[in-house]
């Protein structure tokens, strides 16, 4: 038993699984998913291509999407149940706290969840997905008291999603919008709640399980958390001058500015980040009023003068969210349900070549 | 970014924390906690103890166990809408899935939710501890179409906890054997639900997110689910010449036979299966049946003999929890509230000084 290692605060570098389903290239400054780029992806596809190349392996062929859209429309419905379940939460509930309640209570539904193998973990995986929206959504508007809202199956995924959020029906330029950070929000390779549903599946537990320890995760400010935190941040003053000098104040009395650098990109800049301004400059356009983009862009030049750090995706995706008029309390259950894709497939790698994550540590207690 | 580094498939022996709380000390066979002895606090010491050791740091005086013991029993009620959370769910709920919902739930009534001081962060774990009797009995008892008990503050934690599990007031005999398993469980390094809470933890989340994730580490039946599938095992026949051959016969037929065998500890045996053997011994000897005993000792020659293997300490847990009379779906939830004082130290000691877990993988998959 080697207790004689040296012990690495957070694991940083080290290397907790082997991976066929993504991989952060620092050095070509690539996000690779399944060995296609994601930013191209971005680009050339939707959310459910990429949910598909994350479950089964490779992008879509047309009559596979067909079916794959069929799948996840015929499971927008959850249970009544569940729905009363989410009603009983106390108002003060965290919205992340209820979605992970409801993803709780749902596993009581799965007359098949001992069945660990290849088809019923992907099957599962994909209804769960199905009712993803309805539960992220519903849950956060049953904790603020509103009515429940009901699926759309005539609206693509996407679509219905956000119209579930806003309760009307988005516009294509809209609804694409937000596809595009559903897609750069679903896989990352093993950022914390990626690990934690790892780490929880290696003792052969279920998506279920996996699922609502990636939830808890993702709650906290130094992981999920920070998308909101950057639109308060945003929200306490109106113009470019004023950030800017709200960001110099925080630097000074040494506060965390949230949405700011990565621990594996390092000094670079988060290539999703990117993808995401340019939609935040597409959605200024339409609506002819370039505020928060300028406010963003000041932000963005003080911290990297100031500290040589670049913004990552939380950044830009906070008033992409805003703009699309989605309340803050949703983003990170946002985030949580977009990256449920990846945490399902690295679920189910886990599933197929198990070691049961057990390290040990450093006793640094009272002599005995 | 040391990406070359080797991987280690479930971090075998990789040191993922420096910590005062506990270790699995192989060389000299023997289980720290906080620089006592876990074998000789079961001799001398009784749960309240180790929970006080565990949580504020050493072994309580007098008063400060009184104090605590008021401070649980004060806490022993659950809020009448989580009850009505647990009657909503589905029958084939699993108990475990039952257990986190309920916790997930409670989360909501914690006004201070967001504290991550120290004594917030105890008062809390202090607070739930109270609280996981009635939340693990009634959540197993809702699923089940049962009567909800309620907490009697007149008995003494584990007293009170074993009348709601059987709903019968223990003998002070049953009682003392009940708080003996609840202190051997309570704290053992860093299994896999004990890691989680870590990692979740490391987000800066908070205790209800890092339990939750711990329920559904522990359900998985390479970790906590091993009590149960003892119990089954031992069910399916009466006498210990049938054990015997059961067990050899899932020897030859490559079935893994649970409750054998520990990573950490390798080939010697589990000292707290020991001290539930003795206990096991005890209960025989009050009811002038020996047959499980005669069983379980059948089943330790033949895994020694063959394979080398000893029995830890799921493998008494089961018979003991059998001759108290507890329901076999309530063993593994028992086992979670017991390590819950465990848990709960590990996730203060991570807020304490922490760094969020963001490991990295080898990518294998296809080239780009």
């Amino acid at each position: 038993m080697s207790t004689n290692q040296q012990f690495v605060p957070g694991l940083d570098g080290v290397i907790a699984a082997e991976t066929a389903i993504s991989f952060l290239d620092t050095e070509q400054e690539k996000i690779i998913i399944r060995g296609h780029e994601l930013i191209d992806l971005s680009q050339n596809n939707d959310y459910i291509d990429v949910v598909h190349l994350l479950l089964d392996g490779k992008l879509p062929t047309a009559s596979k999407k067909t079916a794959l859209e069929k799948k996840l429309t015929s499971n927008y419905d959850i249970p009544d149940q569940v729905m009363q379940i989410l009603s009983l939460l106390p108002k003060q509930t965290h919205p992340m706290d209820g979605l992970r309640t409801g993803l709780s209570a749902l596993s009581g539904y799965d007359g098949d969840i001992d069945n660990r193998s290849l088809e019923a973990n992907k099957s599962r995986a994909y209804k769960l997905l199905g009712k993803l929206p309805a539960i992220t959504v519903n849950s956060f508007r049953l904790i603020n008291g509103q009515e429940v809202v009901k699926p759309d199956p005539t609206l693509s995924y996407s679509a219905n999603f956000l119209y579930m959020i806003t309760g009307e029906k988005p516009t294509a330029f809209e609804a694409e919008i937000f596809d595009r950070t559903l897609l750069l929000y679903s896989e990352h390779e093993m950022p914390n709640s990626t690990f934690t549903a790892r780490v929880i599946a290696s003792t052969n537990s279920d998506l279920y399980g996996a699922l609502t320890g990636g939830v808890a995760s993702l709650k906290g400010n130094l992981h999920g958390g920070a998308n909101e935190a950057v639109m308060y941040m945003l929200n306490e003053v109106k113009t470019a001058a004023a950030f800017e000098e709200l960001i110099q104040r925080k630097l000074i009395n040494k506060e965390k500015v949230m949405g700011f650098g990565h621990r594996v990109y390092m000094k670079k800049m988060d290539p999703r980040a990117l993808v995401l301004k340019d939609a935040l400059k597409q959605l200024c356009e339409k609506k002819g009023d370039y505020t928060l983009l300028e406010m963003c862009e000041a932000g963005e030049e003080v911290m990297r003068e100031d500290k040589g750090l670049y913004p990552n995706l939380d950044y830009y995706a906070a008033p992409v969210y805003w703009m699309l008029g989605i309340p803050i309390g949703l983003y990170t259950p946002i985030f949580f349900s977009a990256r449920t894709a990846g945490l399902a497939a690295h679920v189910i790698e886990q599933h197929n070549n198990n070691r049961i994550f057990r390290p040990r540590v450093h006793y640094i207690g009272e002599s005995y």
